[in-house]
């Protein structure tokens, strides 16, 4: 194809997809897509929850939720999430309204205070964790602001490259921790497989305080009816010896609501314990009446699945016209590869080297706000500059529908400026 | 009246008290004083929040308060919440449900990153706080788990002895806060003099990055018709050219419910910037629902006042009735000394030197659990044990009865032991 492209012909794609880029921009979009967020149209599925608890403020335990006690939730809400997450319920605790939270004070607790007892605070030496890329820029975020450095390791449809890992994890002694979206990850949404899970459980860290870092904030969120699953990363960390090694952190945030749900970890008895001794000098307990009124909607692990059904019916028509028009506008031209997401909130769009930067800027231009171009990497360094998080969940089919045309154009756009500029600067070369 | 003793009288003395106590004993009550919590009697006041937010989910600012964002809290609570504390709306951050948390993460912030930015973070070196007792025994605890050091401070009912903090403060460096629960004290309910809020306002630190930890939990919790008032410390330490020196924590833990209130922080513009800053990378944002559920229960601070005076009306009895006890029972042999609060939730029960720890597990073998002894001291020591925390407002008017007789019959005992050991030990200094 190269061959027959002259700079008329170059210059004529470019202007093409420019009128097109002006055609869209003219119509004066102004829509946000750049984080994962519920609509509208989900968020009312779980407004009953808003009228509860209703007369009944006892937890089975006896306990007052509208008062003071329980540093780790009330035992109904431990029960609802160990079923969720598929641990015991005494490997629960159940938090405030964010799993970001929970992580944040995980990191943090390690660099006050060690990851257990007897190791040294990660604030005493300089630290490393492990980054599957592409990955959640909030969990990079965290580690940043903590001065942890990151490695980033390339992941495939399996979850990380483990050999990548193991060498890594192996080697060398400040490699704490790695970040993990194990189910419907975000954003690719690829599922970890049996076998990856496993080699995660099996690591031999040569931190004997290593942490993996599993957040499992899309566990119950299937787009299809025939749900993926997930391998039991605590049950294998036990049976490989290594109990200790993982945290779990889950929400409600995707299930009830972002601003007033409830987050949970689950972890071995020897991690629940130790963070619970912490936790104790931290808050005499969080929000019981929040525990208590998701319990009471939810009732039990089924309730949940039948929301999340719900909120499937909604979510899957957003997710199959993106993919729609993805494939529609851009394949033809192979202008872009993406996975089709099984589950969770995101679709990860890998276009050109070097023209993700200049796509999101010109979707802002055109009024479309998309997460940053590189967010997915550990210091916002995408070094390909190819990668693009589509958050399809918060518009209307026909926002969704008017925003993803300003995406392709885009997409069309920054192509054929980075091809009309590769030729005409390099002339010589290539023609 | 000592020279009248002797062995056999006080055998008598002794042996009275201890019958007295088998008396109460015996009726096997079951209590816990031990913590200042509402009773259910307070918390049914605030059960109409339950029913709210009712189909308005959307802040002032057009956030719907289901959905992510918003770090700070909205604007609404941010407003009734300023109020309260006297200070301007964008002074402030609304949280949680834990004041406790904030005051543990403004600690712990500072420990990692420095209290503001071009600092040391204060693990890098030994630090020490200022702890006015007696004081909040769970202040001292974030001390205790953070390494920090604490320097006692005595303090009488106009707050701090300020020269002695005054002194420390500008001595030495590495003093880098002081705890202060600035009005109806825990536990001594005394209120801090407008002239020792200047005096703290105008301190000159010899470390620049010096805070002092306002912890105004009682800030509108009377128990008179005529309350007392707290000077204006942030607007005292802007006109000291000290903005930032202070921070200002309040919750509605005892004004709406423990278990689901709402959490707050109050500072600098500069401040709160770089608290903001840190939070952005702990959380999406505090639940909000709750934040809306509160401002529209008690919209203004008029309602937050008009809801305070009911609370009032539930608690001012249960203070009377202990205050009467021990005024009856203890005053007219002079076996303790407290302070008549007019507000907050406790009264401050001064012994004889050395009787503390014995009352409190006499009332424990009673029934009746009493915060411990030394409690109120940095690292549980109270260095005369006499010091003993009455929290009245949990049990029923019958059952702070019951409580109260077994206390004030332990209180006896206790004396009566120490005189009896005083003078059988040493009979030749004494008879």
């Amino acid at each position: 194809m190269r061959g027959g492209l002259n700079n008329e012909r170059l210059l004529g794609l470019k202007e093409k997809s420019e009128k097109e880029y002006a055609g869209v921009k003219a119509k004066g979009l102004k829509l946000d897509m750049s984080r994962g967020k519920p609509g509208p149209d989900v968020l009312e599925l779980s407004n009953g929850m808003l009228k509860l608890p209703a007369g009944d403020y006892i937890s089975e335990n006896g306990t007052d939720c509208r008062n003071y006690g329980i540093i780790d939730g009330i035992p109904e809400a431990k029960r609802l999430f160990a079923q969720m997450l598929g641990v015991s319920e005494s490997e629960v605790i159940v938090g405030g309204n964010s799993s970001l939270q929970m992580m944040y004070d995980a990191v943090a607790r390690a660099m006050l205070f060690g990851a257990a007892d007897g190791f040294d605070p990660w604030s005493k030496s300089k630290i490393k964790f492990l980054c599957p890329v592409p990955g959640y820029d909030r969990h990079f975020s965290v580690c940043e602001t903590m001065g942890i450095e990151m490695l980033s390791v390339p992941t495939d449809g399996n979850g990380p490259d483990m050999d990548a890992v193991e060498r890594l994890v192996s080697e060398d002694e400040s490699v704490k921790g790695i970040w993990c979206v194990p189910m419907y990850s975000n954003p690719t949404g690829i599922v970890y497989s049996d076998a990856v899970v496993k080699r995660l459980a099996n690591m031999k860290p040569k931190a004997p305080d290593f942490r993996i870092f599993w957040d499992n904030a899309y566990c119950v969120h299937h787009l299809t009816d025939e749900p993926e699953s997930l391998a039991d990363i605590l049950g294998e960390c036990k049976k490989a010896g290594n109990p200790d090694m993982v945290y779990i952190f889950a929400s409600t945030s995707k299930i009830s609501f972002p601003g007033g749900g409830v987050g949970v970890l689950a972890a071995s008895a020897g991690n629940v314990a130790y963070i619970k001794k912490h936790m104790g000098f931290q808050t005499i307990g969080s929000d019981k009446l929040n525990q208590l009124r998701h319990v009471q909607f939810f009732r039990d692990l089924d309730g949940i699945k039948a929301h999340m059904g719900l909120i499937k019916n909604v979510l899957k028509p957003k997710f199959d016209l993106t993919l729609d028009i993805l494939e529609k506008e851009l394949s033809p031209d192979g202008l872009g590869s993406w996975h089709k997401p099984k589950g969770g909130y995101f679709i990860s769009f890998d276009g050109a080297q070097g023209t993700a930067k200049r796509t999101v800027a010109l979707c802002k231009e055109a009024g479309v706000v998309l997460t940053g171009a590189g967010a997915a990497f550990p210091y916002g360094k995408d070094p390909e500059d190819k990668n693009i998080r589509i958050a399809p969940t918060y518009p209307s089919l026909e926002e969704l529908r008017a925003a993803m045309e300003v995406f392709c154009v885009s997409v069309k756009l920054a192509n054929a400026e980075k091809i009309y500029n590769l030729f005409t600067t390099f002339p010589a070369k290539v023609i």
